[in-house]
């Protein structure tokens, strides 16, 4: 994989923005690689959720140019026995800890070495307890941004952690899902996917059964958020191709009153 | 107008910053123009208010060199009949739905032309129901950095949608105005001007009457926030022009309790 | 100091993220520099806390290339008689307000010279009351940046104020010093340093004694996080060397009941 002449690095963390923490691995970043192009994706992961790192991760990353590298940072082990990875996919890099955040997004592009970080030389010289963040992860993006390839860093190995999302199950006329994200908007993302719901035979503009937290309700598929009035409830097939519940310029995960992991049901309604 | 070497595309958005979705708008702006530099305007916009997006956009807009692109995605209608427009100015260009969040930032601008968006080979090859600000407006806004015609995104329109700003009424001794937005320090910036002020003879340095929320109250006209104690209130001309009323290191909006939209009077104190 | 091709200006306040204000800076920035690369360290500085700016401005900017330009605006006294300046240093540049915001860490670079900012043709043409950040700091930032050398400004000055931080204590067994910052994960930094603890003779895996808020505790001197169980105190060197409490995946200020400026003492527990 060529490098570009301003090669991309995304960050994404738990780190919220109130403190440096950002700034100071962004402050590493462009001391060792002065023309990277650094971009946000959030550091607004509820703190120590994996998960949600991975899911949000997955989803930007497949829009960046190949090439770019994605430093994780949602790391509850920092400073413990847990590996740092790099891992090299068809489509760019990822670096962070061995916890599973990086996998997700890495198995979409096609996963084709993982690294241990172990070169000291490509680290800070002083390695803090608390912050792998900035003493390691943020210099090997940059040397990895500047050409440096991936295989340098540390040996090959062959068992990384992987995240753990449950399927849905489809039987009969009911699909069976959970709530893998509530966005800002309280948007319900659901992991049941487009092809899920074309296999029950239902279409854009049905009716369809829908269980969620105390509540049983029909609700249309619909393909616009306005097809419904406003306040009510509906659903679409969303922007990472997942069915999601929503409420018209309203706020779903008030609504029903659910949070993430809990189940969803759909079901195909007789006519 | 000429395209410069590293063209400045904006983002305004009511996502907020804990999702994925403005870094997804940024990664397909940079694989598309990779020389881009794009600047966050906010992305905190109130869910679905178009006025506290326009009134953002245009505070910021004019002080963007020549040439930049600002796109803004305050989007209720995603999905349904409404327009998608890139309206050219005297300093810039302008991408997003044709629902007023655009038009008062490129009304101060100067319109030269308004044009729907309608080529497909502008946008992402799949579009989804809920994402135009991804699929649709920010390759557009790359195509237009990158030197792309304005025309050639589609046919010229005349009647794009108006945002709907109330104008301050002058009679006598008094101005009766509203509240356009209140910022992140509780800061209420009202509709009347610096010239609405000058129209009633009233010098800085000056007492004068307010009334908002419950209260009416004799208030200085100070030329910096630091005339009056802490914690007392204040009237200032404020970096847009228009007139203020503050609380020396305090949170007006929680001291008079008022919220954006509410009636403010000012009148001349008879001595 | 000569400048990089891509000079660095960095950007600090405690104007939040709602508003249009950064962009703004930017705006300004960019039309005069436009090859400068911008850098946000936080805009989520407690309003007005001068202390909290200094110390994350000091943690952050250590860690950027020489040269880098650092602009931070905790500006109470806005459009008053207060001074505006630049200071020199051995590593950069910082602008803003003589509050004392700037000088921590201006004096851990070194600080060579301190320069009024009294020069009208590197301000924009108006000066708003209310936002020098914009007015002022920004493009002297930017002309710094593009070159201009920082005594063209204004005469040279040697009074600047400094920002007040209180010491540790150290007597026989006990170390008694305060809260400088409470981080986003709830994390206690306090002004304790590395060597604090060295003096009393406290390695890491040693126990000691800790009272802070109503509480007065044995706790554990970690070299990571995941030592102790979940939701266990612990205390550890964090990543500014100053010796922190924290609560395993939990939020030690809430398991304490602290806030910043209380006091805590560290003593040695005897055998």
């Amino acid at each position: 994989m060529s490098m570009r002449s301003r090669p991309i690095i995304t960050l994404l963390s738990d780190f919220g923005l109130k403190d440096s923490y950002v700034a100071e691995m962004k402050a590493v970043i462009l001391s060792i690689c002065p023309e990277a192009h650094i971009v946000d994706i959030s550091h607004e992961i509820k703190k120590f959720d994996i998960k949600m790192g991975a899911f949000l991760l997955a989803r930007a990353a497949r829009f960046f140019p190949k090439g770019t590298v994605h430093v994780a940072v949602i790391d509850p082990g920092v400073g413990s026995e847990r590996r740092s990875i790099i891992v090299e996919t068809e489509r760019g890099f990822y670096v962070g800890p061995d916890n599973g955040v990086l996998m997700l997004s890495a198995q979409m592009d096609g996963v084709k070495h993982v690294y241990l970080i172990k070169e000291q030389k490509y680290m800070l010289r002083r390695i803090s307890k608390t912050f792998h963040g900035r003493d390691i992860f943020s210099p090997v993006a940059a040397y990895l941004a500047s050409g440096i390839p991936p295989s340098e860093f540390g040996p090959e190995i062959f068992d990384p952690i992987m995240p753990n999302f449950a399927k849905p199950k489809v039987s009969g006329n009911l699909i069976e899902g959970e709530i893998i994200h509530i966005d800002d908007f309280g948007n319900i993302i659901t992991n049941i996917t487009h092809s899920d719901i074309e296999s029950l035979g239902i279409k854009e503009g049905e009716i369809l059964g829908v269980r969620l937290g105390y509540k049983d309700l029909k609700i249309k598929l619909c393909s616009a958020y306005s097809e419904v009035q406003i306040n009510t409830p509906l659903t679409i097939i969303g922007s990472a191709d997942f069915l999601e519940v929503s409420v018209n310029q309203g706020d779903a995960s008030k609504f029903f009153g659910v949070k993430v992991g809990e189940k969803i049901s759909i079901y195909k309604l007789v006519n």
